[in-house]
């Protein structure tokens, strides 16, 4: 019996958790407005094609960043947050007996929380998502990560895309993340780490998905990692780039930016609002290499276009 | 019945595995020669007086660095050093499948080592160490570390002394340790990081040190860490300095400075050769806060001066 074509379901550009790693070149562009789209200038869009990043000083207020930072410490010791769902705690979701904080990350923060809501819909921020990707947005995945001092743990080396394309069934790599940084980051302190460049290659994984692999995920990684050669191939050829800044500023990254994060020993914490805006035109379907959808807070199934809501602070 | 006093041992200046923490002022100099004692000048000595380290570029060649380089890969294959009590190897001392290097350290190496002995008797490397020390010296400990790429592990902060101290009867922080970079030292491979200024202080740690303390501490730490709230206390006054440089640069650094490493997941591996020197004038007799003294070979009861051979290659 021939295979039937699965007429619902567009061509898988990208394959991956497959058997034999490979590495695929990009078809699709990086940028697609121009500096007439938004605020971020010709040699901003241009750097952010090139790197596959662009780093915004000052994107919110120090005022703002205070209150984000006051909202999560109340968020980290909600009883009700840490049984929900969308929290994700290092070790299980009681608190711990010296009171520390144990949340790692909160999902779905835009669509539980006023205040980040805000943030997530605020026309500096949606203004520029829209300006890269040249369509409607909507928002893809929210959270806020908290990384603590002294025991941050790292988080290896993976494009987002690999994940959202392999078990959100997100067809291309037009989805820009934006990670605005609520606490100052040192080279010191577990920063984010780019690989420059290297958005423009897909790098396919080995091993097929488990069942409800998710819920390890978030936790421990596994499958969705690339090969160690691999790494070391990137690495030589694209260096890696740290990306250190103040409280308050922001990275926007590609989908398909190789990244990961190192461990934190340092009594400096980090903490940031993640906002993950993917196309209108790129909206997800059936998972490309998964058994089933992930969760509705880890990818909506629900997208609708995100309306630029002028800044209540109107300093830039 | 009073409590005798112990003729035969000095008073103890640095209390440690207490019941309560507590910071003490150092009382001793830090740099003990001056600028006509050897190579460093004194903006140089004035720098490792203010900071507790220095930073020499280019110390060795980069012939000798490779000949270092592949003389610890020769080691790191070899099973009688794997089978040595001086290897120190991650999760056990039996070579992987994979045939990936999983020593950590091997300690001792200038005694059992010929390359790696006539770097540690070197006029460069000895000359300062006699400079800094204002005296003869000996090598208390020596080793070579390999931290490898993708899975590097943190060291968490700690002051040298604090454990020579404790369980090497080590009476003062009047020694120097000297790192020498087999391997480049970026930002993001796990580089060492000094509190500056932290040398001036000694923190005394809680708990008392278990028997055979060293099989553990060498892998896991425990006993001999300061508090989180003296670390944060340290950070907030002095600050964190990350030590890149390029291999076979080196670094010294004071026996009490506060230092630590982030583990590392970027391919890159780091490696280096770390000789402590000891003043003769402060050689160590039994252990301040420990039930026996450790192996010879982390920590000599054989003291001989190190007398400085000249560099067979003369390029500074």
């Amino acid at each position: 019996m021939q295979p039937q074509p699965d007429l619902g379901h567009p061509a898988d550009l990208y394959p991956t958790r497959v058997d034999a790693a490979r590495v695929i070149p990009r078809r699709e562009a990086v940028v697609w407005g121009s500096s007439s789209n938004g605020p971020l200038t010709n040699d901003e869009l241009a750097h952010y094609d090139r790197t596959g990043y662009l780093q915004i000083p000052e994107l919110v207020t120090a005022d703002e960043v205070e209150a984000m930072r006051a909202e999560l410490h109340r968020l980290s010791c909600d009883p009700k947050v840490l049984a929900d769902e969308r929290t994700i705690a290092e070790g299980g979701r009681a608190p711990t007996d010296s009171g520390e904080i144990t949340v790692r990350s909160i999902f779905q923060i835009h669509e539980s929380n006023d205040l980040f809501a805000a943030i997530a819909h605020d026309s500096r921020v949606v203004e520029r998502a829209r300006q890269v990707l040249g369509s409607d947005v909507y928002i893809h995945q929210s959270r806020v990560n908290f990384k603590p001092g002294f025991k941050g743990k790292d988080f290896f080396w993976h494009s987002d895309f690999e994940t959202w394309h392999a078990e959100d069934g997100m067809p291309l790599p037009r989805a820009v993340s934006i990670s605005i940084s609520l606490t100052d980051n040192h080279t010191f302190n577990g920063p984010l780490m780019i690989m420059p460049g290297s958005h423009r290659e897909f790098v396919s994984c080995v091993g097929a998905t488990p069942v409800n692999h998710h819920r390890e995920s978030l936790v421990m990684q596994g499958v969705g990692t690339p090969a160690p050669e691999t790494l070391r191939t990137f690495a030589d050829r694209y260096g890696i780039a740290v990306l250190t800044g103040a409280s308050g500023g922001a990275t926007m990254f590609d989908s398909n930016c190789m990244h990961a994060s190192n461990g934190n020993v340092t009594p400096f914490s980090r903490s940031n609002l993640f906002l993950v805006f993917n196309s209108m035109e790129n909206v997800c379907g059936e998972p490309f290499a998964a058994p089933a959808r992930r969760p509705e807070h880890l990818a909506t199934r629900n997208p609708h276009p995100v309306i630029p809501r002028p800044s209540e602070e109107q300093t830039r």
